[in-house]
């Protein structure tokens, strides 16, 4: 596995690839990686010749009070990880290569898109994201892109930039990769302590109770997500964020769930580490 | 000469020309071509294997008081001097095409190089160039792309953009063309009544000036705005926007002229038509 760490030389690369008729698969990370990152990267190696994973911890994503400094991160077992699964290219750049003194621009999608959710609590995220993933495309040329469905609203916003800039990569969707007890995998996970980590099932549990409820006939927005607040509120040191019920491509809040709604959940746990999950209710 | 509607259609054809390993120049414009287009025109075909020229009024680039609905159109004569040209495609997308229904993504530059100048009287005009350009060079994926130094700012804004987002395309600066008494060419010149079309010099005359007070010796940027104030309003129906004295990449005002100092004067001729010129003063 070739580890680049210069835009340019990226794009040499990427160049030769595509003289020589090899497509391109792109995984972009933040490192750290767990099951769920080897899983993208397995699904990209089946849809392309060469797979490149980028590993950036994109400094703009990050709102002032974030943990862009705490972010967990193990270079090495990347890197060997990485190797193992396949991977052709691991793009590991510094900031400094991405955002050179002078830099000055910003990819925005509207607010329809990114005022909710996760856009709420964190301004300026998803401007962060879809600049460097602009950035990344460009850099790497990738036929397709394979994301995590964890991210949904990430997800989303990206399909909107890559589909309004006519970028012409395929953006591909993987599911959500969750521990034995349910818990969607994440770098963040290493954050909890050991009570905590019992804590943060509230939110896949949340998940299936909310399964439960629809089974059940249940389809009132409003009324799910109060049982749900009460049910993720009954477990220690846990603090909603946000549970929206939402229509899963333009994410508008629904006030009855349907096949397409998503249900997406964040929750702070011991006040300082925040997860995300989400799933579809009815499918 | 082939003419295209379709962004997929454009996108498939530069693809088909990279595969024979042809190289692509770009030259956006928004039609009803003049001298300058089409020097823009033979210079991108100087300088690679097919030239594609992009003639789009891009709604998103003007204000609500604008004249968008006015701006000249002559697709049939504009046809016939891009073939002239040996342009290989005329890209001529509806705006339906461009932005359809949910577009929802916008690529701006900073306030450091879209605040001042035409940034300041055109709010939101930059942010409209950017994402257009963008867009056209996804679409197109040309290896370079050649634009005239009339929009000056619009050239450093465009380099900015292109090269904070890795697009991977060179920009080509080509030098104004004038008529013979002066006057810059531009789309909009055919809006003046012929009494303006002689005020209108006011521009070009004032960088004359400019040169001739710097050739004896005046530095300071406030003395020469002065002098060029007086003298644009000595021409009949004019109102200055602006006189600036701007460092040529950063386009910030100087205190004191140098070779690197580029006059940008933007003037109102009978109220409604607005023209620009630009060009260094000591050279």
């Amino acid at each position: 596995m070739k580890i680049i760490r210069q835009p340019a030389v990226m794009m040499a690369w990427a160049k030769e690839q595509a003289k020589s008729g090899r497509s391109i698969s792109l995984v972009p990370t933040m490192g750290f990686f767990h099951e769920g990152h080897l899983s993208l990267m397995r699904r990209a190696g089946q849809l392309a010749d060469q797979v490149v994973v980028s590993l950036f911890v994109n400094p703009t994503q990050f709102g002032p009070q974030e943990d862009l400094a705490a972010y967990p991160r193990n270079f090495q077992q990347d890197c060997a990880m990485a190797a193992e699964a396949g991977v052709a290219v691991l793009f590991a750049p510094e900031a400094t290569e991405m955002y050179p003194a002078g830099f000055n621009t910003t990819v925005t999608v509207g607010t329809e898109l990114t005022g909710q959710l996760c856009g709420a609590s964190r301004p300026g995220h998803f401007a962060g994201v879809a600049t460097v993933v602009c950035k990344l495309f460009s850099i790497v040329r990738p036929e397709l892109a394979v994301f995590g469905e964890k991210d949904w609203q990430q997800l989303a916003v990206i399909r909107r930039m890559t589909a309004d800039l006519n970028l012409g990569v395929e953006i591909v969707a993987h599911p959500i990769v969750r521990e034995a007890d349910g818990l969607a995998m994440s770098s963040r996970n290493t954050y909890l302590a050991p009570s905590q980590r019992e804590a943060a099932l509230c939110l896949s549990r949340a998940l299936a109770l909310a399964r439960t409820l629809a089974a059940a006939g249940e389809r009132s927005a409003e009324r799910l997500t109060a049982a749900l607040r009460d049910f993720i509120h009954s477990f220690p040191e846990t603090a909603v964020d946000y549970i929206s019920f939402v229509q899963q491509d333009s994410l508008q809040e629904v006030a009855e769930i349907d096949e397409e709604t998503v249900l997406a959940l964040a929750v702070k746990i011991g006040g300082r580490v925040r997860l995300i999950d989400n799933g579809k209710v009815l499918a």
